[in-house]
């Protein structure tokens, strides 16, 4: 499945949780599949942090599949010869969509610091604008893990009428101080970074050498998507060079794997994205706006299906089922599975065969039973 | 309890496990209490990471007591009254005992990065010398959590003959990925310090103004010393001026905790000695130099007691059950307590009064009851 970016531009203002306004904006997207007659097949589908539009199917020019090809493409789970899938990307992202080195209209300057913070929330509102703007105005599903399920949530509450089911992974009803702490790291070593000149660096100033400010909030970003099993099956105690074992610098199997893609991700991510991501996934909390997350949760029309992962150090299994619970004691449609493994966060992208089944059967239509 | 450290200066060679030898060295010690005529009741304390040889009392000039006050002193479960308190700095550290910023002998110039790699074991071959020094062949007790916990599994396998009891908290028989990784943030953080400069910096350059890298490395330490619900309990979502929500460097309380403690530590600890301990917890492993860990364990003679805290994020209660099931196995006296506690790593240092009748049980001369 060869596939190309499209990109939607909004000259209408775009109304942010903060009070500020967005305008104009752009949204990157990818889509996959056709859209049937009546508009019924179509299902959105939401990115992670350092995700992108491209979800699934590879570049004219590249091999690198999609994110989560495994799970998007025909006779997969999402089966695009079934189904028109849409992902775009993120609002404050750096890969097509407007974020904070895009241009602050009408100056040709980016906006850096000047730009303002988003939430999930408008995340969320963006996307809204997107289907609009495609004559979309109802979904078969959503589904997202971690950041996107956390957008899966956040559409559920704010735009109860809009998708069938919301499929989310890997998530929580509002971010807790441990995740805090992890993406702090990041926040700190970004400034640190003298390099970083408080956002007043060069345009691509890091594609050749990137940001070593990014590169080590990246390292405390892998402790938190993999899990001491995941890490002792795939690291163990191995040392690079064992003969090194009392250089000082030298490096354990583990340490070297985060090198090797922290490096890679600092030359291909915003610092600027980073944080404003991060920042939206810090604010992140369904309550925030209703009178409580009960009164949040109670709005929910959608059948929810709800993913955890047992070894999940990020977004622990027992946030998703306080989501469950609530919505069970008010008798709204939602499950709940906790599936096993040992991949730690990281699990809804790299064990999408322990999942696959129950998509299939949650986005199965009833009449062809 | 008013007390001092005191020095002990070694001539002789110190014999490290890289094959490299340290000579001459020092040792900064403490200890409280007075020794008996038969010196039967001396306990020997092991520190953690950022800990010291000040595990008791308070300085003439300062208020803050010893890192284990709670446990240790008169009337407490090391009861100074009764028992002969010893600890030490390790080595490579930077509170008085020989470390990569003491002079390379016969130079005036700092170690450095000439340091040389030191590991558990050394320290603990360190400390055998410091007992010599004081002519105590036979320890009571030896008691540590962390990698202090590592260092009182080393003696107990080293030193087979020397303790009556070992009493190991929060440690593991051999550091696993995940520390390792939580470690990597600081020495990538601490190295990517212009300021570090390759460790070619000013002595006390970071008294006023703290390194940045080290404060960085710290705050991932201190994820893994607290626990998600720790946290939750000390900050929630709980933001720091909720005016300033919406602005991309407002904090929530957890950050500002991050911030304030890590700042202040990297005023006090030197970025060197983080280094080289930080090595030394990562080469940890019982059963270097013995044919297995069942080899190694199975040279103990000691009465091992362990403890781990079932919300321990850094060095997890199966690491202690692990130690347990084999010197069950090899019926050698052992006990386990996985202590209750939602303190995290932290909760040797925190909740003391949790395990302390366990500790007073164990050290109880059996002819008293």
């Amino acid at each position: 499945m060869k596939i190309t970016t499209k990109q939607a531009h909004f000259s209408s203002p775009l109304y942010l949780e903060s009070g500020r306004i967005l305008e104009p904006y752009t949204i990157a997207y990818e889509t996959y599949g056709e859209i049937n007659e009546d508009k019924s097949n179509v299902i959105l589908v939401c990115h992670a942090l350092s995700g992108s539009h491209h979800a699934a199917g590879t570049y004219e020019d590249e091999k690198k599949a999609g994110w989560w090809d495994g799970l998007i493409g025909e006779g997969k789970a999402v089966d695009t010869s079934k189904y028109f899938v849409i992902c775009s990307n993120v609002l404050g992202s750096c890969f097509g969509t407007t974020g904070p080195m895009s241009d602050n209209y009408p100056s040709h300057q980016p906006f850096r610091l000047k730009f303002p913070v988003v939430t999930i929330k408008d995340m969320v509102r963006a996307q809204m604008h997107l289907l609009s703007h495609l004559g979309i105005y109802r979904l078969k599903a959503i589904i997202g893990g971690s950041m996107g399920g956390m957008q899966a949530l956040q559409f559920a509450v704010d735009y109860p009428n809009l998708a069938e089911h919301i499929i989310s992974m890997a998530a929580t009803y509002a971010t807790r101080p441990w995740t805090i702490a992890f993406n702090k790291v990041a926040v700190e070593a970004i400034r640190s970074d003298p390099r970083f000149e408080d956002g007043n660096y060069e345009k691509d100033a890091f594609k050749e050498d990137g940001l070593s400010g990014l590169a080590i909030g990246r390292i405390a970003g892998h402790i938190s998507y993999l899990s001491p099993k995941s890490m002792d099956k795939k690291f163990d105690r191995n040392y690079v060079n064992t003969d090194g074992l009392f250089e000082l610098f030298g490096r354990y199997e583990v340490e070297r794997y985060m090198e090797y893609n922290t490096a890679n991700f600092s030359r291909h991510f915003d610092p600027l994205s980073y944080l404003y991501i991060v920042k939206a996934i810090n604010t992140f909390s369904l309550s925030r706006g209703y009178d409580s997350l009960h009164d949040a949760i109670s709005r929910i029309k959608s059948n929810v299906h709800l993913f955890s992962f047992s070894s999940d150090y990020l977004f622990f299994p027992e946030e998703m089922e306080h989501i469950y619970k609530m919505m069970k004691r008010n008798e709204q449609s939602c499950s709940y599975i906790d599936v096993e493994s040992d991949y730690g966060h990281d699990a809804f992208l790299v064990e999408i065969d322990k999942f696959e089944d129950d998509i299939i059967s949650i986005l199965g239509d009833e009449n062809e039973k």
